[in-house]
């Protein structure tokens, strides 16, 4: 098994991952945009989603299945960007911790990778909201990358 | 703090819990009635997600996200069917572990309290499709109990 | 990437299995013997964690740590016992919910493969005390195996 | 429920939190003086692992459960440090990824609270190594706080 590091810098723009998105998976973006990826750097990305009121919870709060839902984009959106357009790179693992009631308002989630390996790519995202003292939740994920495209 | 134990015996039915969901969370019930409660019982709880276009990735496969929101939901379900009708129980971790490739039919998704304390309340969720030789992703979830509701 | 199904059997006994971990891993039997292979099954293997003063934590309580390596040698039992001796099978993840305050006495380990693939095996690991009414502790963990070893 | 919010200074010295970890849980100190305390500061804590013969592994690895140790330990510190010596705080989750090889040196564990709350702290525990180019580990936990305490 060939071992050599992968690169920290990413191999797909911002424009390059919107379109591969639109191609391989229109049900992830709903039809309805609301989800945004804003920028990509080494070994990170940056999403937001804009706020809607489909995915508020009674008291005025975001549903976590919708942060879910951005946390794993967001992991996709960064792991694709370092390793190229595979789409059969899959989840393997989230896992969510909630940790501040969120307003109503956008969320943006930075993703960043913790390891880039041949098999498996680790990484956090942090969501947050403008003017709260903290973020609203975080996660760690794994994603499987099929062989052959390592 | 009161550290009686709980009863295991569910004090809500499948009809009330029904009627709560409609009423507390119009949205989690997506106005398409594809996730479906079929039952409870002594710290458990068995809920559906219809098989629907809407849910699938490419290559035939329902989206991750679509998996987590029915963990989610089948944990609140479950926790409900203990505490009553506490619409302020907060998810405060879900960790979902991808196993198999699920095909394009329904879930199945069994939840299972394995602590329901004073404060929080802790289960997994086991989900499973007809034909398929193991579980499709399994979950563990905790929920945050308001004092005052114990 | 070959994909055939594993054998769901054990291709170890206990026997072969403690051979093994006093050979590769004398460090994780603490020279003491405390922590016992008592059983492996198809997927399953059960470990018991005797007694001990030096597991031991203010109130009488068995300590997180302890646990926790009960755990991860749990899940490495019961996948070596289904891919045979590989030492160089590692956990990636371990996650674990503490339930319970368990007492001065044995903690008796139930770890269960979920899955078992060619590059990555995913199971749980329930942990119990005789008397106590639920588990002490619920670990899901995973864990890579090498390639050329599937 | 009393919500105001929790200040981010600590409360302990570097020196209390040894005092108490002394006396408190001499076991946890395993008598050997491996894991030290190095610094605490708003919201996080430091703490180092020194290498020993007797936490390595075939190979010339650190083990896991000496590394989930470490990490169970950093976060007792931060929440500490913060709330005041409370020995009953306890750890409701532990999810550790591991992230790359450990060579035999000493670990340096960068504990960072995300939340604390007047029920649970959460936090992370970044792992790394000294000419490593990337933690080794990454952890995320949350821990119960007493009420009463908070």
């Amino acid at each position: 098994m060939p071992t050599k590091a992968r690169s920290t810098t990413p191999v797909m723009t911002v424009e390059e991952l919107d379109h591969f998105m639109d191609t391989a998976f229109p049900q992830m973006r709903d039809g309805d945009g609301l989800t945004v990826i804003e920028a990509v750097g080494p070994l990170t990305a940056r999403l937001r989603l804009r706020f809607s009121e489909k995915n508020l919870r009674p008291g005025g709060t975001i549903s976590g299945p919708a942060m879910m839902a951005l946390a794993d984009y967001a992991m996709y959106a960064v792991v694709l960007a370092h390793i190229g357009p595979v789409a059969l790179a899959v989840t393997t693992n989230l896992s969510i911790n909630f940790l501040r009631k969120p307003g109503p308002a956008d969320i943006v989630a930075e993703a960043k990778l913790m390891k880039l390996g041949n098999r498996l790519a680790v990484g956090d995202v942090v969501m947050t909201q403008e003017g709260l003292d903290g973020p609203v939740a975080h996660v760690t994920s794994t994603y499987s990358i099929p062989s052959g495209k390592a």
